[in-house]
């Protein structure tokens, strides 16, 4: 069991830091920065890279919306999720704390740019309203969590699921990065909050709440909509 | 039955969300905008990840040429020819009915600016004539249900072809936004034509015949190609 | 046999059509445009899609270099060499053809652009020297034919061939396109040169010659390192 | 033994050609250039490629911090570390000069461009200090050699850990190449840096240093992670 929570530590950290760290380093460099696109690759893939390191070890969730939308879909035991989320959310945090390390060796640097915070309101990166950001992580959410379920099922490719569910997270950051700067993901979400505090502590409640709504939802659909589940 | 529409309404509404939603949030965003390239990344993967997510309980069509294409070349039954199509197309409108959802939360959000429909002569993004988006559309979508057909052949490699049929996608998206904005998908356009109506609702009848005649005609070649197809 | 040579007729049009087009129609497109690095995702993705569509009919070449390469490797018998390299010449010169069609529905275009043809000198995307690309095209298709030999080698892994190859292919163009366009395939700089004349025919041996040598040097080294190659 | 080694030295010919070859050449082209997401995509691909074409040959290292880290996991013999050492250094030397020869075909040129160097403080990109990037090279390196560690598992999926362990380097260009211009390679920083000589010579001792430290720690902590792991 510690060494599941460990690889879920890790492969949260590595979430955090590869995709938050590619927005606060690289997204905006001058000229030849890699932008949102390279942003929702980066998001993508922590997790493709992740589930063929520590799929074996821990199944690879690093997300608590994922381990409550596997348990709510009757694929993971009760009694493991909150150990799960516990070490997902401290992973996150470690994550966040060693990119403001690295962040803060460039000379001007400031936790006033947010760390890759999700907001919505003024702090959403386009402008859009708190409804537009809960349908967002509620919607996307969802859909992450059917092709977690859907990919993983008996029945699919297994060799292929972390492929598929790496480039489900690179495709819900090209939807909605303007949005929310896209959380799905309350550890992902808490990891620079815990940092920049303010606003971003302040708004952290919505990316806790709507991706977890979306998960549960997906979990209870799949099962009604899949083949053959038991 | 009802459990494959269904697969095919949320595979659908994910195509539409996930590939106008990508074009209409994100692809102009000041500086680090996702562009043309992030959106045929979007397009993509959504049909990459649904493919994973649902192949074993529809097939994945999620489009009423490949749908018809299938048809055509022997591989999918008549009788589910139009139940399929129905789906797709309400999944399709439900899909834009939620981006436009989302993308009203923006200050100064317009219908007028099309939610990423389909279009030729001045609706085309480069300008491009009715003859020139006839012929991409035409060609595409044969193209398209080759390699569909191909991937997914027998003597292919099975647990590539989503990879490989969703990424043909996003090829073709590569080549042909400028043109048409790319449909290659009856229920593709139908989805934010609806919510726009006006010329978007006048040139969608493009949308629907050149991608059927290029399914059509790629249905009756593939067999002739192909080997030992019975 | 027919049906291999309609295949890589098939192909190669595809190859020429979705590479070129691409860079035609959408590399520069106002804002949004998709650049070298969506040329080169382009190239990559017609190789990747039609190795799982019809590798299983004719191998998929779509390059008389790589048909010269796997003969020079002992993969290819030689009675199917000129034959290949016919259609596949063929095909190229029709994907330029439907391209031209397409492209001339744009007020204001010209062919005097290039139709993507490769060139060196004033030709060179960058303005390299015919030195450099000589060097370029040897070194990029000898690479390009070791990804071949080896990723279709039977100790390697077969399924992942077609993806492995299609994306050298990508990364070739990652590389190139500036000092040459790119070509590393004589049917794929036929195609445009065909359409286009005037410097680009004139320019066109040295995507003949260059290619065939990188390629023929590539099988007989691969023959010596490969284990157990008879 | 021989072929073993050649295969290494041409795989780390190509990841230094075609990383610091696609960051010289084509990331920085006018309007159209690839930027540092292209370079990113161009770095991981030689590692993709590479690893179906020659991972049946020598395993495909290409790196003396992974041979290094395999060592420290215990999956690679002492014996064969200094030998494949020497013939990647020679390899990402050769690379490096080839590179050369070629971008020296374009007027203009000057390798006080620095050939793609890999440096810190004035010689970092975004200018982040010495602290920033031995911090990054050692996290980047450890995470790194948990995904091959990780992928190359016997519990994980044998066919996808090429294409993992490309993207995860792909993923640490999207994430680093502002710090130090990423090396996590000691023989891809040492090829340029011959040529350059001067300051990239002066630095180069951090991206042997840091590097290794990465990789023996990743090797003993994922010796301790992994189940059954003799």
């Amino acid at each position: 069991m510690l060494k599941k929570l460990v690889a879920e530590f890790v492969g949260t950290f590595w979430l955090v830091l590869g995709g938050c760290g590619s927005a606060v380093l690289a997204a905006a460099f001058p000229d030849v920065g890699i932008g949102l696109l390279g942003v929702a690759f980066a998001f993508g893939l922590t997790v493709v890279t992740m589930a063929y390191a520590i799929g074996h070890i821990s199944g690879c969730h690093l997300n608590p919306a994922v381990t409550v939308g596997l348990w709510a879909g009757g694929r993971f035991p009760s009694a493991e999720v909150i150990p799960y989320i516990i070490f997902q959310v401290l992973g996150g945090i470690f994550g966040a704390y060693v990119l403001y390390l690295i962040a803060s060796g460039q000379p001007g640097f400031s936790l006033a740019g947010g760390l890759a915070s999700n907001g919505y309101g003024d702090h959403s990166p386009g402008g859009y309203d708190l409804l537009s950001g809960f349908i967002t992580e509620v919607v996307m959410t969802f859909m992450f969590l059917i092709v977690i379920l859907g990919a993983t099922h008996k029945l699919a490719t297994p060799a292929m699921a972390g492929l598929a569910i790496g480039l489900a997270l690179t495709l819900i950051h090209l939807i909605s990065i303007p949005v929310t700067n896209t959380s799905v993901n309350p550890a992902r979400s808490t990891g620079p909050a815990v940092w920049v505090g303010d606003w971003a502590m302040s708004q952290l409640w919505l990316f806790w709440v709507a991706p977890l709504i979306g998960a549960i939802i997906a979990g209870g659909f799949y099962r009604w909509l899949s083949p053959d589940e038991e």
